[in-house]
């Protein structure tokens, strides 16, 4: 499976802003800093919002951070136009991280026609301690 | 599997306000209504922050309104003070809910030692309408 | 939603019989015992296969039981033509189940034009004991 | 993480074959071929039992590889004595493999103390293709 992407990080960020500015509502949050073959990194910028007592990152963060960064890797290769709909999403959580930046690999398993289904993996700041992993679907409608 | 709660909706509830005050930073969005044998009831009152455009509740409040709730079926049978950690979560989005309230019904599907097992469905303001699935797996440290 | 079925046990016995004649390979292994509305209740009766050392019954023996009664759930209600494909299975393990027969009572989530998604109850022979609990997303081929 | 591999693909096969001998009751269908640091890469050699109409590979075959691949790379890690058990596996089906060899390569995302999570990748015999992608968590008895 050869995989092109069409939207570089600079287009996936400006989408993001625009058609989704209650992502950023306090501050920038998520930014994509890399597209690939297959492949989107994004990072996420936590805020107090984000932290829970015992210093620590939230489930529902997480979760975001890879529903988002997966989201964004189908994106990039069908572009901006097609609405991608999460359908099912699978998330192990591994290890509390610390209160800083995480960064999320995101690798497209499979682009179909109707569904596309993307592996997640959540690394620390340091990139060496994986966080969580995630597996998440989409639908994607008629072209 | 015979269970019995140990803690009522106000004890829940008040555990959550004082533990995890992050929860309610923008007024009182998450409450237990209801707490029975192997069950938690739980209400979402989503606010601005929780919707997307085109009116509909985001990814991330439905997952959090079903981790929170099913890990407050696990804490109403063995107490407050044992930490349970969310170790996996399976969620399936099912139909766009409109912007209003939500109820969670969680289920115990097995409490055992280590693990703990939590079936919870998210249900529109009328209870008609199944809006999403969710399948959350608990870590319960030695007691 | 509300749904209807249009084949019954005996519609859905015969279909397995003739379209999937492996699952008979050592003698009526699955059987389905009742239909209703987003319904269907499939029973296992394992063979020396199916079992493990220890006196249970193996892993992918309750898979199968989850993915063929989730299967026929979907089958039921939009008959035997379509031919629907699992897309995604997630199984917990609860209990260790004697070897034994064993019911499972799959229940649709939902049923879309394009996607399936189907709870499935494994119970031990007395429907006391929960041994495991799946969720399963079918695709629907364009009718 | 750094982890270290306490058997080789020799002590783990034959601890298959002397204790789950029913996994090798239609000739040698899975073989561990490699080991690495917390990697385990696992063949399977289908029957007729394995496949389905159509000419493909029945779901619950690529089930049992995930599952004896990713407790496998469990094993190799903690050793043979330790009693692992499957507690939730999640598994997407990407393409439909042709009726030959498969390849799964294990990685284990996790080795805590009570709980191991596996990602398996399963790919046809040129390697080139991902037929579906598992992960799996097992439970570690008290050493």
């Amino acid at each position: 499976m050869e995989l092109t992407p069409i939207m570089d990080p600079e287009a996936l960020n400006r989408f993001l802003e625009t058609d989704f500015p209650q992502l950023h509502k306090d501050g920038k949050v998520f930014e994509v800093m890399a597209v690939g073959p297959g492949t989107v990194t994004m990072r996420l910028m936590p805020n107090d919002r984000h932290l829970r007592p015992g210093g620590t990152i939230s489930g529902p963060t997480l979760f975001s951070l890879a529903d988002v960064g997966a989201w964004c890797a189908v994106l990039a290769h069908i572009g901006p136009v097609a609405l991608a709909v999460t359908t099912n999403l699978n998330i192990n959580f591994l290890r509390k991280p610390a209160p800083g930046p995480l960064s999320c690999t995101c690798r497209l398993l499979k682009l179909g026609k109707r569904l596309a289904v993307v592996d997640a993996s959540i690394f620390d700041a340091d990139g060496e301690d994986l966080v969580a992993h995630a597996t998440a679907t989409y639908s994607i409608p008629p072209r």
